[in-house]
């Protein structure tokens, strides 16, 4: 695919497929030659022939006569089976469509859409769209793009958007390139057909001119593939960043309209970005100064924040988005505090964040002498100065030039990872580049709380990078096929989970046997295939001792029959009581574009009411389970609460990816898997109900 | 007050005190009477005579020899006394104070800076400062200001600025320039030895010019002024928008650096904007997005927003923004899809957000033939429609201008408050200025998400202004001061409140008598002034009946007297057991800067654990105590939960807001009052344990 995917991205020669000159879309993509400095042979195709963007025209690809390394099609929709009966003549091995009124009409369009993917394939074409705006490939100047790029070109960049929107995508570059920031890839995938994102993030983990890929995604095809590329650009030290639309039931609603995709369930998406080190984010501006930060700085190796501007308030709120963004502002170590009481003006204060004052207006070198002795301090692993770049040559020249080049030398100086941000969201002009490519700042015009949610993502990823990912293998098939209660915990026990003993007593007398056995309080249960809620129907006593078992047993069948004379009644199930511990909540569910995937709460309240869970694509190592119940907000609990004694978090962790282990065993045909509780005690974990649910 | 803050801001006559043309400060503070176009009278004194900022300079204001109305004063700190007896010879009643110095220095300059207030409240002078920038009036044209403004000035300005932190106001003042909203006011009242936030907030609700007051707080210096001012805004419908830092320690800790104030707690303030109505912002973008809405488009009456863009990705961004902002996108009316399958092209679908088609681009009017419709919408109040301002004449005149009248247009027809928003954020030029006023269009440059927070607080304002605010009666001061839980419990039952029967018994035998009386089980908890931890000492048991009683009440007694024989023992509290309800916690505490505040929340692991609790400053009625409840993340478990009953919420409210006016009624003495827990049940609430604590 990589190959197939580079043959499209660095074509040399390139045909417009219905070019004309009455297009927006056709105009476009030929200006684009030239705005990119594209220096392949571009051929212009129209049925009638003639002179079209001031080229002849030649009235097939057939007829252009040489070989044609790309196709952008753009002729309407019912003239797609001729074009691509064209292709196959002239030997175009790949084709962009901005052709629409496919899957995005609905099932008639999707039905097209099929046999678009059926011909392409059958001739060998690597098809990107249809209903796509086409690629920038900017390190090699090649565009195959439908609407006007930012202009004027900034070279160098390393950036590699990814959009489903080929709206979005051009907002993404628009927004980069007003940032000063540059793109080493613009990629619509449109309906993705045939390229879809997964495969083109494969392609950009490899790729020498990408150094962050950003996403904007309103579905994933191909999980699996693009699950495998992030884990290979996080092992590369590549952030992929990704807006995932489809939180809200509002958007899910708008994508079905816009391109018929199914938005699939956030918390999937989420638990999958958490799991393979992808970062997702809000909006496009996240995307772009998340994205810029890294590309610029790369990974960050300690998490301390220095925070510094020239304004009190700006200090203080800094602080306040820093710790709503998890970024950690250390005090500063004596020796960093006297040496800069050492440079500071008198009625300065040597803190962190640091103000140094309006002072550095007049003394702009205060900057770098205040900057210096930070980069010293043990905690501190980033600078971050908050001061606008100036817009204008005339400004460049004044005061402001002056503070900037102070940071400039402070930064250096420092000899940390450092970053200027803008106090307030601006754009970057050309006077601004210059200054930065002078002094070699890296910079955000992202303004406080952007900026600030920006360093968070890039410590947080740089951590998950360092950390780097497990290798889990997959269990082995296992041809079970357990039904009902019983025998999940049966063939639990079996995988090496702690279940409770159970008992299976025909009759009053059995059960009362079987507790004396156990020993101890015991809970009935009435035993059915086909009583599903138990309590429902009279079919559960908890906490019997003595004669009361047998009294209890034969009261649970009596109701039980009476309630469901229809139910087929197996007896009673005998189990000893368990008391204290902490009951957790066990679910594997099966998503549809992600696969199985495992949540982990406690249980009764936390789960039913406060949705108090952690998710994760499975497999999950033990590892996985303990990040897993950091999340919860209940968390405390589980190290022990009002004096009672927390869980052995190690033990239930392991239970719990064995769990893991043994739904994925059971292959495709779970639906769901459900233990619950899972109890969890000082001493281990042991499951007391559980339940396998089967595809019909 | 207000009159005097009007002399000060509407000044006719200004002195420059300490003019120099050395000083960037005095420089900037003479150049602003002639950007901001100021009419009246210019005098600059400087001890020494000669000209400075080429006028003649007096050499003390007495010298000036005609009245002056206000003096900004910019001479050190240790020539302050000398300039103010100058001021009292002048005659001069209002001065501006950049000097520094004072309180931000630590305990001498807040000595300073008490000398200094009771010079100027000796001499009548209404004081702005120390250690402030000063403060424009656009409205009236009066710029007593020490840095250089935004240029040009944009005339017409409704947002009043006031601020703490002097750079900020500048920041606040530059940023709404730039997305081209004007303002009335720009204050800046650093250390407030005299003027205050709050009485310039007092002023601001009546100034005629001001439509929204924009607000940076560090802290507040007379809670109680801003209260009546705030409470005075709401009803004018005039929205208070405020940044108030200090929600972490370490902006707290920059604060007391900064200008060495106390930030308060967060929560308190947090409370306080719920109760006034004031909206509370994290940053300047959200201040001047949030400000800059309502000052175009006032209160919003119905909260369904259509949202409509020219892309399907932007659609789907923006509805996940929505949900995360509380922004309802109602779906259409019946009538709405119909009236919109009419006028759009057949591949677009009629939908909220309404996604019109890159069909626009080549045919604009479709912005005004889908706008048109949505107003009729019986579900929406606000249209918000995502459209980039081009920055240029050029770009106006070709389709971009084009699309932006189409959309005025659409607006008109449609006839509902509307807002068209950024796509991204980005600046508004003087060519973006003119478009806005030619197509009468409301514009923020926000870009979506911050866009859609504004409009989600712009709703929830909306909706607390047309609800206003009760009038709350104080209650008549209590003489009573209980001491210990008994008396504290019966104080409140004296007062209305419903509290569980308790009955002292000296003895075993008493003790078992009073539980025979009581009927049912008993609690038993040792009575004594000495021992807070009753559990501890084995002074507590539950459950009781029968001869366990005195068994049990002979076991407390002789446990505690072994364990604390100093402790003097009143005897064994006997209460009857409750069980069932939900146990609330009620706490009053005293805010130093607020004055006393009520929290409520769910007890045990609920307020321990989670610390879900929902908090309001005193008065509160039974209704702000429902809001409380609706707050509670816990909320679900007071309607009933797997099956328990809900509890009467009205009565418990009525419980919770006797028990606050009660508290209130104690006054200052009280540092906090205890009511945990308060059993909350299907037929009321009951406390069954209260202590008040007093200030030492």
């Amino acid at each position: 695919m990589a190959a197939l995917l580079e043959g499209l991205f660095r074509a040399r020669s390139v045909a417009l497929v219905g070019a004309t000159d009455r297009s927006i879309w056709s105009s476009a993509a030929h200006a684009n030659f030239a705005r990119l400095g594209f220096t392949g042979r571009i051929h212009v195709v129209n049925r009638k022939g003639g002179t079209v963007h001031g080229l002849t025209a030649a009235t097939s690809c057939a007829a252009i006569g040489e070989p044609v390394d790309a196709a952008l099609v753009m002729v309407p929709e019912a003239a797609i089976p001729e074009a691509f009966a064209d292709l196959r003549a002239a030997g175009i091995r790949h084709a962009v469509m901005l052709t629409s009124g496919f899957a995005e009409v609905g099932a008639e369009g999707a039905a097209r859409q099929e046999a678009l993917l059926a011909e392409a394939r059958a001739q060998g074409v690597t098809l990107l769209g249809p209903n796509c705006l086409g690629f920038i490939n900017y390190a090699d100047r090649v565009p195959i793009w439908t609407t006007q790029p930012p202009l004027p070109v900034l070279r160098g960049g390393s950036i590699g958007v990814v959009s489903q929107s080929g709206a979005t995508a051009g907002f993404i570059a628009a927004f980069a390139h007003r940032q000063g920031m540059g793109l080493s890839y613009q990629i619509s995938t449109g309906n993705e057909a045939d390229v879809n994102v997964a495969r083109v993030v494969d392609f950009l983990v490899d790729d020498p001119a990408t150094r962050v890929i950003g996403l904007f995604l309103e579905t994933v095809h191909e999980a699996g593939t693009l699950a495998g590329a992030a884990r290979r650009a996080l092992a590369a030290g590549k952030p992929i960043v990704a807006i995932k639309i489809g939180a809200s039931e509002t958007a899910a609603r708008a994508a079905a309209a816009h391109t018929g995709s199914l938005v699939g369930d956030d918390r999937v998406f989420e638990a999958a970005c958490r799991q393979l080190g992808m970062i997702r984010v809000p909006s496009i501006e996240a995307l772009v100064f998340t994205a810029g930060l890294l590309a610029q700085r790369g990974p960050v190796r300690r998490r301390g924040v220095g925070l510094v501007s020239i304004s009190g308030g700006v200090c203080e709120m800094a602080a306040d988005r820093a710790e709503e963004a998890g970024v950690a502002v250390p005090t500063l170590a004596a020796q960093t505090v006297s040496a800069l009481r050492a440079v500071m003006p008198a009625f300065g204060t040597p803190n962190n964040p640091l103000d140094v004052t309006g002072g550095a207006m007049l003394d702009p070198a205060l900057f770098e002498r205040s900057l210096a002795p930070l980069g010293r301090d043990p905690s501190l692993g980033l600078l971050a100065c908050f001061m606008d770049l100036p817009d204008t040559a005339e400004e460049m020249a004044s005061y402001r030039g002056e503070i900037i080049r102070a940071i400039g030398a402070g930064f250096r100086a420092a000899g940390l990872p450092a970053l200027m941000l803008s106090v307030l969201p601006r754009p970057v002009t050309e006077a601004g580049r210059a200054l930065l490519a002078e002094t070699g700042i890296a910079y955000l015009g992202s303004g406080v709380p952007e900026g600030l949610a920006a360093i968070g993502r890039a410590l947080d990823w740089s951590a998950r990078q360092e950390r780097g990912l497990a290798e889990v293998g997959m269990p082995e098939p296992d041809a079970a096929r357990p039904e009902g209660e019983r025998a999940t915990l049966a063939w639990l026990a079996g995988r090496g989970v702690s279940v409770v003993p159970q008992h299976l007593a025909a009759d009053a007398e059995a059960a009362a046997g079987a507790a004396r056995a156990m020993g101890g309080p015991v809970v009935l249960k009435i035993a059915s295939p086909d009583i599903a809620h138990k309590s429902d129907v009279g079919g559960v006593a908890l906490g019997l001792e003595g004669d009361a078992v047998a009294e209890a047993a034969g009261r649970i069948l009596a109701s039980a029959r009476a309630a469901r004379p229809e139910a087929r009644i197996e007896g009673v199930v005998v189990a000893p009581m368990r008391r204290g511990g902490v009951e957790l909540f066990v679910g594997v569910l099966r998503d549809p574009l992600w696969g199985p995937a495992i949540a982990v709460g406690l249980g009764g309240v936390w789960v039913e009411l406060l949705r108090d869970t952690s998710l994760r694509l499975l497999p999950v190592t033990p590892e996985d389970v303990l990040e897993m119940f950091a999340e919860l907000r209940g968390a405390p609990l589980l190290e022990g609460y009002r004096g009672s004694a927390g869980i052995d978090r190690q033990a239930a962790a392991e239970a719990i990816a064995r769990i893991g282990d043994a739904a994925l065993a059971l292959g495709p045909g779970l639906a769901a898997l459900k233990v619950n509780p899972l109890l969890a005690g000082p001493d281990g974990a042991e499951a007391l109900d559980a339940l396998a649910v089967w595809e019909q």
